[in-house]
């Protein structure tokens, strides 16, 4: 059998994850794929620089144009993160009707729409298990296995960083000043953390899920993202209590047709099955209209677990392009049922994308006020004008600095109207602060 | 396009649910098949049977042949459970070049290969992710995005049943037959138990997943099985002292070149993902060499769940179908890289199985012994001198009956050596009985 000539886009620690892990399981690798499986090339920035690479030996190359529309290379895998140049890149090698397969969240979630039409106009197919979840298979069990469901809702931990760091948090009682800086000694997290921390990357994310269970385009401007700068030891302290562990959940939701797309730091019940994921790993909890709730679970992130899903993908696409060489190089415009169509884009529908505004949700809230009478009611009175029930609350006194800590859940409440509620509290002489709102879910 | 025609064996919980789930989420299996699907006929046993099926009218037929072999009829989807006749309407489908996306656990496990040949034979495809875990996907994860990775070990809790008993025996203290009344009369367990409580159910989930995993036939007959039986509150309650909670685990590893398949009660700690799967639901704790460990949960049976995988597989053979229709009809020789292949035989090895007896374990024990000076010492002398090498062990007296109880826990040892321990301390007069053994994974 013909072999499959891959050319690698990067070659750091995933791209050499993926040489390594190809030398290594070559035997399962191409009994599965059907061909011989080789790296012939790989674009650098610095060739002269040392790698591990498990005895391969690719050629290296500085000029993109050796991989990305090199008639030599049949697949291209793409494994240098970030948008820019990968974005020009694959969509080069995709209009020259080279293979793709990504790892990059980035320019999936932002450019898929251009990533799967250049795949279209180039007869070729793009690959992207990589770019959510790490190891972890979620997108095309979302795709395939699960596509006879409406899917309803995918709640994720999807940020391997912001999960070590809330589990530092929440097991230990450390700061969130601590457990970052913690988190970067280990290298869980960057020296600059606000890709991490902030929910950029969890947004991206799940752009990409919510894109693909709902069959309609969302992309990283739609969702709500909110980090977890804000949370204290306190609100872990309360959550306890209460039964809930703090998370970063990526939530998209369909309601009377509208999606609801947010990452923010949410507290989840303590039986919940996303509660138990700790550390860096990842997890994707998905509900669907037949199937009920399932959930996937693993590292999502690493050299090696994304190596795991780049070759997973790149068994996938060889045996489909090997079936194209067999039927004689038919493009997808006459056979739209190559294996590997299902994975391109199915954004059938154009579904609304609810605002946060109009999102309801329960919320917890912490504030720092005046310890003295009737400013609990005073809270109290605010949230009930602006028509947000309250569950439970409590007041403790701190008679060092004559402030009172109030810690309190609502019931079910129009973002809008809790907003309004925020406004007007933090317009109040006796409230110091709101010092953190986390919302509840599951 | 042209319709998939699809006949049902069986037209049960499952088979109606199938049918239901096609008439409500008809626009989103459509879309993704890229072709009408129609049920057109069912095989049944009474076709005067009152049947919920959702507006569906597929015509009701009494012989076999008008499904499995019937020009008409593209697709079979075969529902009926059990060995026979199921697999012969398999085998006769197949053969016939009929596409078969089957849910049936018996038949894989126990003739996959029969089946593999005949699809070969026939030139068709058989889909079968409904046979393992309900509604999770774990069949096509593991063949597919999971590919690149040398699987070492599978441990699923693969058997609602016994997972609802156990969890029950686990929060409330119920003994196992108060609990299994329990399920019975909730419909968890059959009338008759035994397929689940003995493990049966298990061995052959897992046999499946073993073969997958490992790329070698592994059937029921390879699997050392173990009920949950013998299981008592006082186990449960050692346990959780130690941080341990049992489940019934259906466990494969490969190690040296062998491979061991076993299912049997187990104690994992309580902070494993597995720990967290209570009641009916499932979940299969898959580690790979890249990947790492992951896990897939969801509801292991019921009929939408099951109808969910049953028709994400009618999605990908409907696809397959198609594509071949556009090709011109070539079979499989002709192009080994069908969509469907993949998830044809993967057995391409043959490696052997290691003996129960070559496998090692830690145990736990429960013995009743006369409550006299010595016997704990008598008890640690036949261990050790079988080379069982103890960790910790707990004597209780019972002063009403005179006897004592010895709860301990080894080390690592070979089951060879603990079953002839065992042996010796049967035959001990001080010993009334060996209550309860449960091995310790995680």
């Amino acid at each position: 059998m013909k072999p499959v000539r891959i050319g690698l886009l990067g070659l750091g620690t995933v791209g050499s994850g993926v040489v390594r892990l190809l030398e290594r399981n070559r035997d399962v690798i191409e009994e599965k794929a059907g061909a011989p499986v080789q790296v012939v090339r790989a674009l650098v920035r610095d060739p002269r620089k040392a790698r591990d690479l498990g005895g391969a030996r690719p050629e290296l190359t500085t000029d993109p144009a050796e991989v990305a529309g090199a008639p030599d290379i049949d697949m291209v895998v793409e494994v240098l993160g970030g948008t820019e140049p990968a974005r020009d890149y694959i969509l080069r090698a995709l209009r020259a009707g080279q293979f793709v397969v990504t790892a990059n969240k980035d320019v999936m979630a932002e450019y898929g729409a251009d990533v799967f039409e250049a795949a279209r106009a180039g007869g070729a197919e793009v690959w992207f298990e990589a770019s959510v979840g790490g190891g972890i298979p979620i997108i095309r069990p979302l795709k395939e296995s699960l596509g006879a469901n409406r899917i309803q809702s995918v709640l994720g931990i999807v940020n391997g960083t912001t999960n070590y760091i809330l589990t530092r948090m929440t097991r230990e009682g450390m700061s969130f000043d601590d457990a970052l800086r913690e988190a970067q000694r280990l290298g869980y997290a960057e020296p600059d953390p606000r890709n991490d921390v902030d929910g950029i990357d969890a947004a991206r994310k799940l752009a990409i899920l919510a894109s693909i269970g709902f069959l309609s385009r969302i992309t990283p401007a739609d969702v709500y993202t909110e980090g977890i700068g804000s949370i204290g030891p306190r609100d872990i302290e309360h959550g306890r209590r209460l039964g809930w562990t703090v998370k970063l959940l990526a939530i998209a939701r369909e309601r009377d047709g509208a999606i609801e797309a947010r990452v923010h730091p949410a507290f989840i019940p303590l039986h919940h099955p996303l509660a138990a994921v700790s550390g860096s790993l990842n997890a994707i909890f998905v509900t669907g209209d037949a199937v009920g709730e399932t959930m996937f679970y693993g590292r999502g992130a690493g050299d090696m677990p994304t190596a795991s899903s780049v070759l997973g993908d790149v068994i996938g696409a060889a045996r489909s392009l090997a079936l194209r060489r067999l039927l004689g190089g038919q493009r997808p415009e006459a056979a739209p049922y190559w294996p590997g169509t299902v994975l391109q884009c199915t954004c059938y529908h154009d579904k609304p994308v609810r605002p946060m505004a109009e999102v309801v949700t329960r919320t917890y809230l912490r504030l720092t006020v005046v310890d003295q009478p009737g400013v609990l009611a005073r809270v109290a009175g605010v949230l009930g004008q602006n028509g947000v029930s309250i569950a439970h609350i409590l007041q403790t006194p701190d008679e060092a600095t004559g402030t009172a800590e109030i810690a309190l859940v609502t019931h079910e409440v129009v973002e809008r109207r809790m907003e309004e509620a925020l406004a007007t509290l933090r317009r109040l002489p006796e409230v110091r602060a709101v010092e953190s709102r986390i919302r509840i879910e599951g």
